[in-house]
């Protein structure tokens, strides 16, 4: 029977169509449409030898007497540093400056690698270099917001081959965050506590969702998943800000972050996806109803006009099923 | 220089990309991936001599004794009528009944037309179907809101090629509209107007961005346009709901949005899309700050992950090249 079921914290709701469920295993990819990119492509920007095609690093991370991480300003950026915030008037319209920062971090020297399977070291190195730029993207004065994300594949909106995770830095906090941290906040002064926390909890206590956990984070397929194999990993321990994670918790995040790619490269050949972590405002880095956490989105399935007009996502598969699956996948 | 620009009535952002903006002529379809259907294909559910592989038509035009265009209720349902609203919980979490409407327009016998290739009666057909499917849907005592979609090839969400549109009523408002009607709400009390109304004339005042307009309706590429080729069409006269148009302006929203997809149609090598009629809910029909329109979304680039996380798009082109582009296109 088909089910409206509402985000916990947001208050946004999804359908999950069972008249058209499809069972887990069926999303896996047409073995024809995987990857196979060779270890080096000397026309690759991100490969070593072409450092000159990128400018120089703001982060490198090296390893006998190489570089195995770099993170860079983007060439190609939607955002320049060297842009005011400025608002100006079109007629009756509002605009500003594109002032924002872009950075991409170039993960590895290897060019046929991902999260999946690369070393545990080198994705440590990853999550270090996210938190290195974070903290220092946000000690800029007109930063008001910190994106961390990886789009892996066409499908999730990259063509680029070279395993790579941007950052994006804006001076605008936009309506679609402002308002679940709206209500977090009613949250937080009605119940006391966090929402963030509050789910968290939950879904440990109800246990069929979960994908795995450790001493400092748990996976999960959220109860209103948006669509299959939506995967949530969530910090125990109550931060508003991802920058203010320390090097256990970098540790404890790497090692699960990669084991949920995975499980999902394994499970589900390799399919595209996008993750992104989720941090409060810089200005409300500390605030006790503002929680961080990553979402993982493999594309399996395609939004169309519905989700478009209504916010509204359509979810044909039961996130307890995906989570099984995710569980049951040997790594 | 990149800019961000400000949804007048939502308060979105979106950033226009001018680092990698790309000319309105580079978003053509690689001509192999232009989709030929057969006039006929006996395996397809809504061609003619199929009828009995959809249910009974809850609304049908006839013509020379056979049907022209059938409105039946959608087999493979996201949300089904008989379900209840009844809400419950699962631990914290809140569910409801996977009650709703879903209904399929088939919009001609002939299997490989589109709107961009049929004949004005035709379509003239489709939006009356619309209309008289929305007014009827209206009357239902749970329902909430209607949404009318058509969505057009595979990457814009749909396999079917047989040509047809959607219906889907809710009963419930989602925060994806509730929130823009706030606004709305807000911009009413200050300024005593409506803000579409608002954004209507300005933009007939700016011209650069009008695609094209009759005497009832507006068709424009919004200042703040998420994507390549975002057109809105707006009605001049105010209506809150899609549900009060009356026959003159069925035949004037026809004849624009059908001029406007054949731009889209040709100029573009008929590229997949979406497009979505967004009217108020059915409670608020009549309303003073609301305003129904539709937006047609080309699927020519892919949002990625910084458009999951922030809700701002990234646009990758002009929406004033892209109105003058559609401007010149002859049909």
């Amino acid at each position: 029977m088909p089910e409206f079921r509402q985000n916990f914290a947001t208050k946004e709701w999804v359908i999950i169509a069972t008249e058209r469920a499809r069972r887990p295993d069926s999303f896996s990819h047409n073995p024809g449409e995987r990857r196979n990119p060779p270890p080096f492509d000397p026309q690759c920007p991100f490969c070593p030898g072409n450092e000159e095609k990128t400018p120089a690093p703001v982060f490198q991370i090296s390893q006998n007497g190489r570089w195995a991480l770099r993170a860079v300003t983007n060439k190609f950026a939607a955002l320049r540093e060297d842009m005011d915030t400025q608002r100006s008037h079109v007629g009756l319209f509002l605009k500003a400056g594109g002032h924002g920062i872009a950075e991409v971090i170039i993960e590895t020297p290897a060019h046929d690698l991902n999260p999946a399977t690369m070393t545990p070291e080198c994705f440590r190195n990853v999550v270090e270099a996210y938190r290195n730029r974070y903290n220092s993207i946000s000690r800029q004065e007109k930063v008001e917001l910190i994106s961390v994300f990886r789009n892996h594949g066409p499908r999730a909106g990259t063509s680029l081959e070279h395993p790579h995770s941007q950052i994006i830095a804006t001076p605008i906090v936009p309506p679609h965050i402002r308002d679940p941290i709206f209500q977090a906040r009613v949250a937080y002064d009605t119940f006391g506590s966090c929402i963030y926390c509050e789910m968290l909890a939950e879904e440990r206590r109800q246990k069929e969702r979960v994908v795995m956990e450790n001493d400092l984070f748990l996976a999960y397929c959220p109860f209103a998943s948006r669509s299959p194999f939506e995967t949530r990993i969530i910090p125990k321990v109550h931060h508003s800000s991802f920058g203010r994670i320390d090097d256990q918790e970098v540790t404890a995040f790497a090692q699960i972050l990669q084991e949920v790619l995975k499980k999902i490269y394994i499970g589900l050949d390799n399919p595209d996806y996008n993750y992104i972590i989720r941090s409060a405002p810089v200005s409300e880095s500390d605030v006790k109803h503002c929680h961080w956490y990553t979402v993982i989105a493999p594309r399996l399935t395609t939004p169309a006009g519905f989700e478009m007009g209504t916010g509204i996502f359509i979810n044909v598969s039961y996130p307890e099923q995906c989570a099984q699956f995710l569980r049951d996948v040997k790594t």
